[in-house]
């Protein structure tokens, strides 16, 4: 095996992307290539303490920073960038989150608007235990404190949407960007389909972790170290992004209202039971009723998030993806550390 | 110890109930009682083959057939009633599921109505190894077989509702019904708010396995012998029905649209955290949101279901809903088998 | 022609209904009959001044009382019952309207659940100049007053629901209820279909006037002398109800989401267009995309509802319910006054 | 008064724009420039006959072509761009309207998925006599023929969106886009908020006529000839556009799910109201839900919109907009015809 081309990325304040798609490209790089980055968190690394308000410290639309684009060499409408997750970690042994006025769920916003007062923006600074892996709460209100486990993971993966646009680094849709999922943890494979020449791949917004749902609107938020290896998968296209783990294969929907996330993501993972494991639509449809899993990743986004999981141990032992997500396990095991 | 009273109730055709409220109770039952219940399927056991088409078989209302309801003396509106499931067995050794002519999620309804035609009726007959604790689903087209793990629960558990009102059986409301939760299973305790005198508990509706989000609207449906101790807390309100296992506490929301649901079980999970774990309710939104979560139990329903979960290892250690759940895994174990 | 039979209901306190279905009839009518009613404003008459607020005179479920119902001699599933408004007359020279904590479009609810605090619970007073039929607006903070027509209506106007069910009469569904539909005046028609023996007609929820949508949740609610028509057109179905005036046709919808009362309230026009007036569906579809105005009615109740209105002078001339409107115009002029 | 500087943009087929933002600019005008405009329809003229199909005629990105983008000179964010209807009027005596597959209210969608078929794609050219003002529709199946008024409006009009996003022409949002509004017709002014300088006011998408909610999807799509005149108010934000006839006040929402179109909207008119008509914001609240007119406009776009509607006769008499309705009415009659 060729020693892999490994690229480091570690932006500077100004070479951070705010949008999916119209960012000039950081680097073009070819298929393989291993990217060792340094994401900043969602607030562009200015809420450090309690004190530190998002209304008052951040502005927009400079926020949800992400580390690029790549140009994907080679890659072209119809195909299919992958991202396999070699690992994530936290940059910082600290990190935020808050409350931001009219941003959440269970809040009303400027869209689900209602004529109340915002609530209280209150900010909580976790520490992060690399060693042992934990991230500690400690309660505004009161004085105990929970540990809980590490789970480092990226709210945002995502290439240069389709029809000409340009989207917020917020947004998460058909092109990946703001998803939310907890799922996209070290040892998975994102698949996303490619809009344009070169996919125009780019990642951010650590969480460590992230409750499903994002509720507050906000995760325990980290700037972090990551590996990742990127490929392409010519002509097979990925309509909504797709992810595999070792256990799962995971289809996901982002849209407004929260149902059209649900009926997008549903029926791809149908056609992923259709096109790479020998069901007709409606034995898929069937079999993903009684064991599919479906849990809401983020209800707090321009678009909410929701994902189809299934399983990989159930339906008939197939290869899907051209067995990429094994192969790039193996290669990231490889990898120098 | 005393003995507890055992009731045995196994309706004849005619003896069941179609609504939540509005029909006469079947039994006056101290707290306290065990249950030993014979439930119908959803169908009212009239799908038994592949020829059994729903739209043939089946007449509005008489779907989804309710074991009960039970008049649980003593209890008052401000109370609530805990049903505490011992277990859930296969009354078959089959089961059916079918499409249902604009029902479900992945098609127009009568009220998500388009002008598309229905999507074919096609029932699938699921053989159940009771012993092996098994699933087979035979594909349709295609000569493939599936094993799964058998896995009970009862999709429909409810009191009489609030406002005078009568519900379908098929409905999900702030009384419990037709919420198609999977982790409705033996082993598990489900708070229910109680709205007129004797709650007017009754069940039904028995799944194994069934998927999360239900997303053809019809689970494994199976005719079930289930075993529940029912008990009575005075003066505790439960505004929408509540689950404890012994590794999650679980708020529910059922509501349309989607996003209602999660923004009922939500804040339902942040007051159980400021009731009984000590949070201030900006402390439990910043925990709850991550670390709960969130999957989806039912799309398909009249309101669609999900629920919050949390692991009762992460919060600080508290008694909750007094202890019930504790003390009822180990008078389950005490019954006679 | 015959003399009319009228039947004069005025109720005394105890014997309003709050609920569609569940409740006994208060009359048997043949079809045909005159009903000359007093309806109850939605407080139940207990919001007089501004300090009267709901929710320390008003107790649920004793609000929207319902004036009924009447079984409508004749009347059985498959049949629709007519109801031709003669006159809606304001019954005192004041109405009130309020905000509701936690109620109304521009707030969180119990179900679109915030953090939040409620919005101030105030009471507006409307005085009503009945001989120059205008409703007065005096501003709460400030001392500007603004007349305007008056324009009385109802709100609520249905029949038992089907599916065993009892709503409460806050509810609008297919059985009708709640619809706050403004065009529910003086000169139109209602056409409901029947689901129970007797139909079990009633109605109530005066306002003069209300908005589209009723934003605040409240109208201007009045308690009215009600003179209406009722009639039976058998094996007519209506699945929701219908409304005609002298201009248009109105099919109704009221659903969550709000996108499910348009999907119910547009094909049910296209349907009309279909069965009333030779078009196929593709050909009303397209009609009715360049003609239909789509109001909302309300977007506060249980379900939200929505119109879709047609000019009568568009579409080719026919006789649509057996030429019922009309002919009850004519009757309704030969009344005494 | 000086001779208003009048310019002509008649764009060639090259030369249209298919977003809002991310186009360069065709021309610089001076606020008080008269647009002398042609707008292509949607399907930029390429459906022609019944055997047009928009599957096989057209091509994503390159549907709904925008004339434009126009830089108005000293338009900066925080300012508002006025656009005044003088004239619209259908460039040829033929109009079209079609099914698209997947696309419109009453069918499954790409996001509102089903595993339904598609309806049939059926295209209807209609007739404008422009000498009398009537479009004419032919059924499909059958051969009666309707007459219907002329009522030409613009569905797209937009300036670049805020955030760094580029839109597609086929979105509408607070930046205006592709609303859909029956009551954007000559006599009308439209306000947009500048986000970009410059502001890039963009406009196409004729239809003649178009009803409310547009519920296949497409309108009576026609080429237009359209003058307006451009103003600019410095100084004045509008976060949402609105619009002013000489009888009503409208403010707007384009949002999913449909339910924030409309909590959009509505807040935005009691906003009005409190700022210009000196209302308090909870008596807005109250006089807005008895007076407000609440159509939906569109039902079938990637966001929903629907508008808040109030007669101006109704509210005390004041000046809104710095009275440029008014004036620019009245310099629309000095313009050369």
């Amino acid at each position: 095996m060729n020693q892999p081309r490994i690229l480091t990325v570690r932006p500077e304040p100004g070479e951070y992307a705010w949008t999916s798609g119209g960012a000039p490209p950081v680097a073009r790089i070819a298929p393989g290539t291993v990217l060792d980055l340094y994401t900043e968190d969602c607030f562009a690394g200015k809420v450090r303490s309690k004190n530190d308000l998002v209304s008052e410290f951040c502005q927009f639309p400079f926020l949800n920073p992400q580390t690029g684009p790549s140009h994907v060499e080679g890659a072209e409408p119809g195909d299919t960038v992958a991202v396999h997750f070699v690992s994530i970690e936290p940059a910082r042994d600290w990190a935020a989150s808050t409350t931001v006025p009219l941003f959440g769920t269970l809040t009303s916003t400027h869209t689900t608007a209602s004529l109340q007062p915002p609530l209280p923006e209150t900010v909580w600074i976790w520490q992060l235990d690399r060693d042992r892996r934990t991230a500690h709460f400690s309660a505004h209100d009161g004085d105990f404190e929970i540990v809980l486990p590490m789970d480092p993971m990226h709210g945002t993966v995502g290439v240069a949407p389709a029809n000409l646009q340009v989207r917020s680094a917020r947004v998460p849709d058909a092109h990946g960007g703001n998803m939310d999922i907890p799922e996209m943890r070290a040892g998975v494979t994102c698949h996303l389909g490619v809009n344009v020449e070169g996919a125009l791949l780019s990642l951010g917004d650590g969480h460590a972790p992230q409750g499903e749902g994002e509720t507050c609107g906000v995760a325990v938020e980290c700037a972090m170290n990551t590996v990742v290896i990127v490929e392409l998968l010519k002509g097979i296209t990925t309509p909504w992004p797709r992810l595999e783990s070792d256990t799962h294969i995971i289809s996901t929907g982002s849209a407004r209202p929260l149902e059209d996330a649900f009926r997008i993501s549903q029926p791809d993972l149908l056609q992923w039971l259709v096109r790479d494991y020998g069901f007709s639509e409606l034995d898929a449809y069937q079999f993903a009723t009684q064991t599919v899993e479906s849990p809401l990743t983020n209800v707090c986004d321009t678009n909410y998030t929701c994902v189809a999981k299934l399983r990989k141990e159930w339906p008939p032992a197939r290869e899907t993806h051209r067995g990429l997500h094994a192969r790039l396990r193996e290669a990231a095991v490889l990898l120098p550390h």
